[in-house]
């Protein structure tokens, strides 16, 4: 084994972009991904995959590896200093035609600079138009697996990181049902470099297995016109998330980077409603009862 | 004549919030507005009124006056001391049915301190879907003859500004035509604060009428699905701009204030397609090749 090199990195996460295309294809049916392939005149590039299904609505699947010296502003937030840095990562954000389907978010990340740091990061995170405790429960479960391949006590550090991250604070309410989130994570974790990969490979290859699943339970559930509403009513409060807190969308817009792969999470049709207040006895209801932090959905039990 | 007091200013406010709602409900002939007053526990209040017509999808004007101790945080942000303060004003967006009705923004406001200092700030603004050059011209020239209550050069000075601030940086593109945008305007203009209150009373007294001629002119236009989906996308770019750059949503965000009040100028129906790219012979693409900054809006005699 040893620690894996920043080649068998990219590598990696070039045929987990294949992997999960394909999967992704095979499970809506109906389309496939279109590919743009872009260059970073400062070093690097990537592969932007866009599918727009009858299932998958609009779904990103991106891959990238940039190289560059890095700029002092972008050093100074980070707290290190400026040199030459490579980055490479996976990120997706799927958006299903149904709204008994969540929407779903994954991003795996690995970086590293001439001057010898390096660390992970990533998470996946879901978002429920409407949400089943049940199956919340299963993909909490699903995360705690992967999660313990770094440490048996990872889970219990990311699953609150993710409740803080996605957290639309102006609404008071979580994005959805969390997942994990984790940065900067190296060797001052306790763990090996050859442990942090193995983890963040669980976290890559799970995304699959993940959303098959979450697609297969409510793919087939009848919806109407109402229900749709629902959905770009909760598309409305992700774009919100996305364009005032998620920093990988700000680091992007202030870095002037493509715009289109920046955006590609953006929902298909979306509203805003005034004042929005569904019946306190509905579904819909439920759901946003459901959309806050610290609810331990490993061992849900319901109310 | 002589200066305005407090008092004159939040009654006039109040009393163009009425007179605007009531030619809004005129025009759309379909739908009237519906009232949310508000109370803010540190002080004062607003009046946020919504209209959701056949031919104005989804519109708010909003009027507030509050009052109370300015947090640090604002204080240091704007320069000044921590002291009582008072902030009154009308804020619009509305968002048409038909995709050749412009949305249009406006925003009147005046803000005074315990310790003597006052400023109004505020502009319009026009985004139309599709752009006509005419129209775009005449409503510079309305704004030209508002500009001029105040002085000779304000036109030169708050169209520039517009164009600046109302600009999507990371889509290096205008939001729309533009019109006027100024703040801290006081007594360090040269003008009298009687003077600068006649001219933010120009502003605010121009809305309807620039309204009107917009949604005359065009809301009789035949549209079709096409026209639809291209009034979603830019939709898309004003809620880009609104959580992105603008101040005031991004004020309202970080300072707990009314969410709904806030978000009001969010549009209905908005759909993001992926690397969207209108044929290059097309109204579309006119209109984007429009969305600039510095077109002599005033003299704009075409190519």
């Amino acid at each position: 084994m040893g620690d894996p090199t920043l080649t068998e990195i990219v590598d990696w996460f070039r045929g987990l972009q294949d992997k999960i295309c394909s999967g992704l294809e095979d499970l809506d049916g109906t389309a496939s991904f279109s590919e743009d392939r872009w260059q970073r005149p400062e070093g690097g590039g990537g592969r932007s995959r866009v599918i727009q299904g009858k299932h998958i609505e609009k779904g990103g699947v991106m891959f990238s590896a940039i190289d560059g010296e890095m700029p002092e502003v972008i050093a100074n937030g980070l707290g290190i200093e400026a040199t030459h840095f490579h980055a490479t990562g996976v990120s997706i954000v799927l958006h299903p035609h149904n709204p008994w389907v969540p929407i779903i978010h994954m991003n795996v990340r690995y970086f590293e600079t001439a001057s010898g740091l390096w660390w992970f990061g990533g998470g996946i995170d879901v978002t429920p138009h409407y949400i089943d405790t049940n199956q919340a429960s299963r993909f909490h479960q699903r995360m705690k697996k992967a999660c313990d391949i770094l440490s048996a006590k990872a889970y219990a550090e990311y699953k609150p990181w993710a409740d803080k991250y996605f957290f639309n604070v102006h609404r008071d309410e979580t994005r959805g049902i969390g997942g994990i989130f984790f940065d900067r994570l190296n060797q001052s974790s306790g763990a090996s470099k050859d442990t942090c990969w193995a983890f963040v490979q669980a976290v890559g290859e799970s995304f699959l297995s993940c959303y098959t699943e979450l697609y297969e339970d409510n793919n087939d559930k009848i919806f109407d016109e109402s229900h749709q509403r629902w959905q770009q009513i909760r598309r409305g409060r992700y774009v919100e998330f996305n364009l005032v807190y998620d920093r990988g969308t700000k680091f992007g817009l202030q870095t002037n980077g493509r715009i289109e792969s920046i955006l590609m999470s953006m929902p298909p049709q979306t509203q805003w409603v005034y004042n929005h207040q569904p019946d306190p006895q509905s579904e819909e209801a439920k759901t946003l009862s459901l959309l806050r932090k610290d609810i331990d959905w490993l061992n849900y039990k319901g109310v």
